[in-house]
């Protein structure tokens, strides 16, 4: 007997947490969709150079290699790699298929990703993204509409406590120039400030030095981004906040022309979006560097980090293609998303036990054929139709519908074949009935 | 710049390419839901020792190796593998969540599969497998149930002139019996006979020599495979044709219990699914090696292979856990029937340039807002939109708009603005109306 355990990290998704996947991508489909996104999906073996060197030195190494095969097997080399992301994907496919793209291209892509990361609660090995992305504009209508976006789809997943932190990599750089004029710097800074939270100031310090940043210098990155975290105001709504907040920056940054813009950026997307959920955060880092301008995160309650973030990367495409072409997306995390509404109850009652409407009996093997097509029949008027599969007691019948949850129980006897009857049974009331073949369906729709 | 091509063999899927395949997704789903069939998901990734040995020696040479990480890197060593197939992975999971699952397990799958196939016309590295399985009963009804789902999948997506070809590997197993005694290879001989049509006589022979069956006896599986070729009637209708080879075939093994019980089997199929889309064929034989009973396969015209095929194999769960489980299931080759739909043109015409209902313009930079707020105001109409993300010449807007063939645009210009209305240009016709905001939404639903 062998091993039957799923990879390490990785998952069997039985029928029931499956329906509560699709319930989750089923509102994250249709709100993309209806702000015109269109759906887009790309192999999950890429060409091993296509990810490499894209997701700096700690992403290299949790990338799963592809041995190559044939005559390159024996030398132990790989030629291929899983999907990491699914932002270098949408680059490469952006850069390919140019001709045949839009010029705003909008995609939506729900996929997996594998990672060889150390699993731990809510970490796995293989996880889906749902990104969102909009190809070739600089406009903030483009940040605009990918938060409000999120906010729609949060609120239709029940989310109320929700915030949209916001931010800009111009405006941090902008800050940090004040103390720290080397700005090759910056970007590597921020990408370890972001852990600040996690690793601590030490942590930090440590990190900046392994970047090749003195350690007095260090020090300085780390009192301008304390000193971003001070400049967050305290009123008591967002809006209030986020005016009170742009107004102190526009006053910091008054020499800056890159902080100036940073702050008339956030200044539209506040104006498109008139939304209370936008929260700017001046100390928002976000963990990767291809970003160019805005950064945004979701962040709901204490139980659980960020549900997913994103931003504005006008640099990316350009690696793989002879253009630069601005672009800006959203990544939300599906894992989490599925384990905060599991832990708060957030998923619709209707969605447990699911696997039929309706169950139909075998009374006996001369009466096969008419319970096959009895249950054709419910079938046409559009119900989920169990049929029980072996002639066997009725009393075992029923109970099997009992342990698999089905709603209704019919069945076909002898008197009822001679009457051209059925009798019903609801599982929920014990209530027994004989009806004709065309009450009822009617009736196990309503669920009567 | 560097490839920016999808590996060897793997595809993109830009946004029409996708709504074609999802809309055949959909049909196959909804109607395995009708027949309380539930989803389930495996793992991309697999333990090796899953996989290995389960795919016989041409199978094992096709599966993608997984490198192992950190330490094992160096040694070239693999420890996980891409899967394989749907069944496989089924087996695993029956066998390790047999507490979870109920008695009779009625599973459908849709995922890609990896085979380091060379890649031809319809054959890629990366394809999508669905299938749907039974598990848990010995019983006819299993077989019938899943064929009446194979022909209305087949009806709902527009195919008139299919066959369910039928056969059993015991009424096979019997007719080789009457000339070759040795059963033990009678299951090899039929892996091999069942590329009769693709490598013809000779290559049947070398691949029979090559499974350790001697020349003569290799010439006796093949007289006696050409006699079931002979076995089929060729009357009017496939009823009169499944009742003739029958009892023809009742006739030639008459001797032979295990033929009777497969003649038996394969009549309460026809029984309980009085069909005429099911054609008995005793030349069909199956590449896999796993079946122990009825064997199927869906034909429809000359231009391209079979669309899916399927069997029972009662063995196969019992090689990952304690006890034998019965099981049968089918195979639909998504990406065989995706080729056939295009050929002949079969999906509908709505799924073309599908990317949104309208486009709503951005008449200058301070109608930004208010053209953001009527596109939400649609969206809460169940409309998609699509909104230009810049301000612009309308003209270049329009122009756009006819690129990505969305069929109404509407405009807010500082007319429209004074008066509280829209304009709305039907992208079809060329005619335009300026309406009030309740009065566009149902104006774009209709597509009046």
């Amino acid at each position: 007997m062998s091993n039957t355990n799923a990879a390490r990290g990785m998952r069997d998704f039985l029928p029931a947490q499956i329906r509560r996947r699709e319930y989750v991508i089923n509102i994250i489909k249709s709100v993309y969709e209806s702000y015109g996104f269109e759906p887009l999906e790309t192999p999950a073996v890429e060409n091993i150079e296509t990810l490499t060197g894209k997701y700096g030195e700690e992403g290299n190494q949790l990338i799963y290699k592809i041995l190559k095969r044939g005559e390159g097997a024996a030398t132990g080399e790989a030629d291929l790699a899983l999907r990491y992301d699914l932002t270098v994907p949408l680059a490469r496919v952006v850069a390919n298929h140019k001709n045949d793209l839009p010029k705003f291209f909008k995609r939506y892509q729900i996929q997996p990703v594998w990672r060889a990361d150390r699993p731990a609660r809510g970490r796995f090995r293989e996880f889906y993204q749902c990104d969102v992305d909009a190809i070739g504009s600089s406009s903030m209508i483009v940040e605009a509409e990918l938060i409000l976006a999120i906010c729609e789809i949060l609120q239709r997943l029940g989310f109320k406590d929700f915030e949209i932190r916001l931010n800009h990599r111009k405006l941090l750089s902008a800050i940090l120039s004040l103390r720290i004029e080397d700005e090759s710097k910056h970007t590597d800074a921020l990408v370890a400030l972001d852990k600040l939270d996690k690793i601590g100031e030490e942590g930090v310090i440590k990190e900046l030095i392994q970047r090749d940043i003195e350690e007095e210098i260090a020090e300085l990155f780390l009192e301008a981004f304390t000193d971003l975290k001070n400049l967050i105001s305290k009123l008591a709504t967002n809006e209030e906040n986020n005016k009170r907040t742009l107004t102190d920056l526009d006053r910091t940054l008054s020499q800056s022309n890159t902080g100036k813009v940073a702050v008339l950026e956030l200044r539209e997307i506040l104006k498109f979006t008139s939304t209370s959920y936008i929260k700017i955060d001046p100390s928002l880092a976000r963990g990767l560097s291809y970003y160019t301008g805005t950064i945004m995160e979701i962040s709901v309650g204490k139980e659980i980090g960020s549900l997913g973030g994103g931003g504005r990367y006008d640099g990316l495409i350009g690696m793989f293609g002879k253009e630069q072409i601005p672009a800006c997306g959203f990544s939300l995390g599906l894992e989490r998303i599925l384990v905060v509404m599991e832990e708060r109850g957030m998923f619709p009652p209707e969605l447990q036990n699911n696997s039929a409407d309706v169950m139909v009996t075998i009374w006996n093997d001369g009466a096969i054929g008419e319970s096959l097509k009895l249950a054709n029949d419910l079938r046409a008027e559009g119900l989920r139709v169990f049929v029980y599969p072996e002639a066997d007691k009725l009393g075992k019948q029923f109970k099997y519908a009992s342990t698999i949850n089905v709603p209704f129980v019919c069945v076909l006897g002898e008197s009822e074949l001679a009457e051209n009857k059925v009798t019903l049974k609801n599982m929920q009331t014990g209530e027994q009935e004989t009806l004709t073949r065309e009450e009822i369906a009617a009736k196990i729709a309503k669920r009567e």
